[in-house]
């Protein structure tokens, strides 16, 4: 029997995971994807993910894959999965891939989008889908304007919360939209440092609260400090959204 | 001292409430309303609702209204409410009232809206907030045209799941709206009958998946019987989105 490499798009709401990351004692969605990998196929089943996301970070599009060594149509192990999983973790798609197929080293870019409620409350709905930021009026030209800066290829050192020996990343895309009372930042990049689109998003509100200035961030660039950047915006806004592969 | 009569108006995610109505045990919107109130003013309040939801049931626009005793300015209430309230409910506003204001008596109409998400899966971020309903494609026209026979003073007696003497209900609007893969709902009336939405809800899902056909509504109107309507549809499809006053 031929071994079958399959690709899993899945989506979920983060709130009640400790992240992807299979971690003793803690519920993580890698815990119950390879808990109910293990029920469907009786045998244990190592899985790759295109990122691994922290604590309360959301998916609606992850990429994750395993190596199938049982006869079984797509369309089953998807509805299989599905009802053996808690509604809180879906898989959207379930594909055969080439033996060779990675769904991290393959990935040629993600789509992250981060969400900003600007408003005096915050919706009970959409309490663990945002960063609540009821402080001051944003200033959304001034976030518009201050993220051309961070398009095409720069060192975004400034913007990890972790030591890199490269931090050379490019990003495509950078768009902040107004859908208020929230703020969506749509961001598009070939790779990403650990907390970047969190450090990107708490930098941003930043200059939209007229606390850090444009300029600010050309030096940022130039000579790197993650002190100067501004904080690391809240997990719960946080949706890992696509992963792009050629 | 003058008593104040305060009207509140609140929003819910009902997902993890028995409801809106104190039940000893359970945990209720009232309940954690009532222990707040008895907080921050140290004596015990009594609370009326325009409408006392169902368990799973959300709110954008509850009114409530209790009797202050004591010197307090409106924005701190709100303020200190929502400090003391966990998440899952959120003061809007504080406003106060004319002695003979009664949320209930005095309203002349609720606007409810009803989510049903029709396609094969249900994102995990809305998993509790509509009616996932994947076994068709539903015919959104048909429901649309059905949708004008509830509209006028009608015998609304085969939408309850309560025997009533009067069953004399007037709807002033019922749209539905295609917002892919979700199917809206609005119904604006001035007043309903027990689960009158739900079973609302669930008969134009009939017709939508064409199990039910338009002709059939005017007899539920003429002679009127529960069994031959729609089934109830799920609590946590509903909305209670505004309460209306003169």
């Amino acid at each position: 029997m031929k071994t079958k490499n399959i690709k899993l798009t899945i989506a979920y709401d983060g709130t009640n995971f400790n992240g992807w990351q299979k971690t003793p004692c803690l519920r993580t969605i890698e815990g119950e994807l390879e808990a109910a990998l293990l029920r469907l196929l009786g045998t244990k089943t190592v899985l790759q993910a295109a990122s691994r996301t922290d604590k309360q970070v959301h998916a609606k599009g992850q990429v994750v894959n395993f190596m199938l060594e049982k006869e079984l149509p797509l369309h089953q192990i998807e509805r299989a999965l599905n009802a053996i999983l808690p509604k809180e973790i879906r898989i959207l798609t379930a594909e055969e891939k080439d033996k060779t197929f990675h769904p991290t080293l393959d990935a040629t870019g993600k789509e992250y989008h981060y969400i900003i409620c600007n408003d005096s409350f915050l919706l009970p709905h959409r309490r663990t889908y945002c960063w609540h930021y009821p402080y001051c009026k944003l200033d959304i030209k001034a976030m518009q304007s201050a993220a051309k800066h961070f398009i095409g290829k720069k060192d975004f050192s400034s913007f990890t919360s972790k030591k890199v020996k490269d931090g050379c990343r490019e990003l495509s895309k950078l768009e902040i939209t107004d859908e208020a009372p929230f703020i969506k930042i749509v961001i598009v990049g070939n790779k990403f440092l650990y907390k970047m689109v969190r450090i990107l998003a708490g930098t941003l509100t930043m200059i939209g609260a007229h606390k850090m200035k444009e300029e600010a961030l050309l030096s940022l660039f130039q000579k790197p400090d993650r002190r100067l950047a501004g904080p690391t915006a809240p997990a719960k806004g946080l949706f890992l959204m696509k992963v792009f592969y050629t």
